[in-house]
C-alpha cells in the first residue's frame, strides 16, 4: 500500500486511516441461492441477487470485518458467531464496520431477510486484514419453490393489516418454513419463491404473461440470464396453487371455467415437476398444498402427484397441510404457522430417511 | 398463427411466406464451451459467447432448418448428418436456411472455428416447423486451456507469413488439437484459451496487467461474470508457457531476471493447477511443453509437475512434445502438427485407462 499512501499525499487526498489498513483483502464467500458472480480486475468478487433468502458467509481469525453494499432496497441480517441477528436495512452505499470483535476465530453470516421482487441488489464483500478460516462445505442441499407462503410475506407481523410498508418491514424470508427446514438439517438452501405468481395464474388474475414458472428460469428477476449451476439438491419442496385459486376468475381471463383452470393448473405443474426430475433424477420431491378454498388446491395437487406416480417417478410425495393461525400481513402464515411447516417437512424427511 | 395472419392483412403488410409457416419453433440445443444463456419471453433462447471452439447441436425429423446468428465478428461451419463442413462466415444478423435436406431424421452441428478474444457474438438457435429429436448425451467431458497453440491460431494457412486477415481467415480452432482428441472420444468440450496470453507473462510482456489465469474465471471475456456451472471434465489438458518465455525479457517487465520469471511461473501455474483440482477433484490433468526455446518452457513445466506430485496430487502427467513443422502463420503449429499432438494426447488417455 505504500506506493498509494504517497500518491495520495501527491494528490492532497483526505483518506480515512481504514483505507489504507495494510492488508485489507476480501475474505472468501459461501454463497447460498442464485446469485450472479461478477469478479473485478483486482479479484474482488461481487454478488447481484433478488430472489429472497439469499446468504453469504465466511470465516475468519481476527477482530476486524467489514461489509460491503451495495442495494437501498433491501434489510438484511448479520448473524456473528451464532449470536443473535443485527439488523442492517436498506444499507445502500455503504461499507458496514462489524463493531466489537474480540480477537479470535469469527463465523459471520449475512442474510437477506426482505422481498423485492423486480429489483436487484448487490452484496460486494466481506473485508478484513485478518486471516480467512476455511468454512466445511455442508453435504446437505434443499430447494424450495413457491409464492407469499414460501417468501415469509408478512410472516413477523403484528397484525394482519399492513400497508406497503410495513409488509416490507414485517417479511423475514428467514423465519419462513424453507430456512427453519435447512437450518434444521444444517442444509444449503435456495428460496426459489415470489409473492403473487402461482402455476399457470396469479393472485386475481393479474399480470397473465407472468408466473412462477416463467419466473423460474432466471439468475435475476431484472434480466433474462438462464440459471445454469451446479445446484443439485437432494430436495426440492414446491408450495404453488394459493394463488392460481384463491379468487374467483374475471371475465377477461383465459380460462372459461373453473375447470379449464384446474385443467391447465394440473398439466402445466405436472410438466414442471418432471422438468425439474429431469435435470435432478435423484432429488426427492415434496408437494406441499393447504386446505384452503374448500380443498380446491389440494385437490388439484393430489391430481398432480396422481399424474407423477402413473408416469413412474418414484420420489414425490405431498403434505396437505391445515391449522395455520395465518396471524401475518393479509392473512398471510405467521412465524408460528412457518414453524408449524418446517415441522412438518422436517418430520416428513425424517421419516423418509433423506438424510 | 391464425390470428396474426389476419392481423397482418388488417395492417396491410406483406409478410414473407417463411414467416407464417405455422409451427416454426426454436429445437432444443446442446451447446459445448462457455456461453451465457439467455432467455426471451415465447421462451426462445440466445447464447451469447467469446472462448474459441464452441459449438451448438440438434436433431430432427422433417425437411426443414433455418439458424439464427446475430454475430458479424466470426466464422462458422456447418456439420449436417457428419457430410463435410459448409462454411458460414461472418452471418451478422441473419437467419440461415439449410439448402437441399431431405425428409427424415438429420442431426446438425455448428461450430464456431474463428478467434476473436474481447469481441462476442450470439448464436439465437436452430428454427424448424419439423419435431425435435432427442440427442443422447454424452459421458466423457475434456478441457483444454490454454494460448495460441489450443486455439488453432493461423494452423490451416498456406503460410508462415500471414497478415491480420490471413490470420483471421485460416485459423481453424476446430481442428486443434483439443477439438480433434475430444472427437476422438466423443467427448464434450471445452476450449478456453486466448492467442499471446501466458500464466504470468503475454507475448513480449504485451497487457501485464492480463494473463490467461485471469481471462479464465470468466464467462465471456467483455464482461466481468464468473464462469459457474455443472462442467466436470475427467480430463484437463493445460498448455501455457510459450508467451511467458518465448521472448527475451524487456527493461519495463516486472521480473528483473529470467530466474525470476521462471520461479513467478512455476509458482502461479502450480496454485492454478492446485485451484482448479480443489473444484473438480476426481479429473485427470495433463501438462504439456514444447521443446521450444531450448527447453525453457518444459524445464519450468517439469518443475510444476514435482511440485504438484510434492503435494500429493496423483492424477497429473506431463507430455513434452518436439517435431512440429510450425507451417501455420507466424511459426504456428500447423493442422498436421495438431493430429500429431492429439495422437500425443489420445494414446496417453488410453494408457492411462481415463475412458
Amino acid at each position: 500500500m505504500k506506493k498509494f499512501f504517497q500518491y495520495s499525499l501527491l494528490c492532497g487526498f483526505a483518506i480515512a486511516p481504514s483505507l489504507w489498513a495494510a492488508d485489507v483483502q476480501q475474505l472468501p464467500a459461501h454463497v447460498g441461492g442464485r446469485v450472479l458472480e461478477s469478479m473485478a480486475a483486482d479479484g474482488s468478487k461481487a454478488y447481484e441477487y433478488s430472489w429472497p433468502a439469499v446468504y453469504f458467509e465466511t470465516a475468519f481469525n481476527g477482530d476486524s470485518l467489514s461489509l460491503k453494499f451495495d442495494d437501498d432496497q433491501n434489510n438484511f441480517q448479520l448473524i456473528v458467531d451464532g449470536a443473535a441477528p443485527v439488523a442492517i436495512n436498506k444499507p445502500g452505499k455503504q461499507d458496514y464496520q462489524v463493531p466489537n470483535l474480540s480477537a479470535g476465530k469469527h463465523t459471520v453470516r449475512l442474510e437477506k431477510i426482505s422481498e423485492t421482487q423486480s429489483n436487484s441488489g448487490r452484496f460486494l464483500g466481506f473485508y478484513s486484514d485478518d486471516k480467512p478460516v476455511k468454512l466445511p462445505a455442508r453435504k446437505r442441499q434443499i430447494e424450495f419453490i413457491g409464492d407469499s407462503y414460501t417468501v415469509g410475506y408478512g410472516n413477523v407481523s403484528s397484525s394482519r393489516e399492513c400497508n406497503d410498508a410495513q409488509l416490507f418491514s414485517t417479511t423475514n424470508s428467514q423465519l419462513a418454513f424453507g430456512p427453519l427446514t435447512a437450518k434444521h438439517f444444517n442444509a444449503d438452501y435456495q428460496i426459489n419463491a415470489s409473492s403473487g405468481f402461482g402455476i399457470v395464474r396469479n393472485y386475481n388474475g393479474h399480470s397473465p404473461e407472468k408466473s412462477l414458472i416463467g419466473l423460474y428460469p432466471f439468475t435475476l428477476h431484472a434480466n433474462n440470464f438462464v440459471y445454469n449451476s451446479n445446484w443439485q439438491p437432494q430436495v426440492v419442496v414446491i408450495g404453488l396453487g394459493t394463488n392460481d385459486f384463491s379468487t374467483p376468475l374475471n371475465a377477461n381471463e383465459r380460462w372459461k371455467t373453473r375447470e379449464e383452470l384446474q385443467q391447465d393448473y394440473i398439466h402445466k405443474y405436472t410438466e414442471f415437476v418432471k422438468s425439474l426430475q429431469r435435470k435432478n433424477p435423484k432429488a426427492e420431491f415434496v408437494l406441499m398444498a393447504s386446505d384452503h378454498v374448500n380443498g380446491e388446491i389440494a385437490n388439484q395437487v393430489a391430481k398432480v402427484l396422481e399424474n407423477l406416480k402413473a408416469s413412474g417417478m418414484k420420489r414425490v410425495d405431498f403434505i396437505k397441510f391445515s391449522g395455520l393461525d395465518l396471524q401475518g400481513c393479509h392473512w398471510h402464515p405467521s412465524a408460528k404457522d412457518d414453524q408449524l411447516l418446517a415441522d412438518l417437512i422436517i418430520k416428513h424427511l425424517q421419516n423418509k430417511k433423506v438424510w
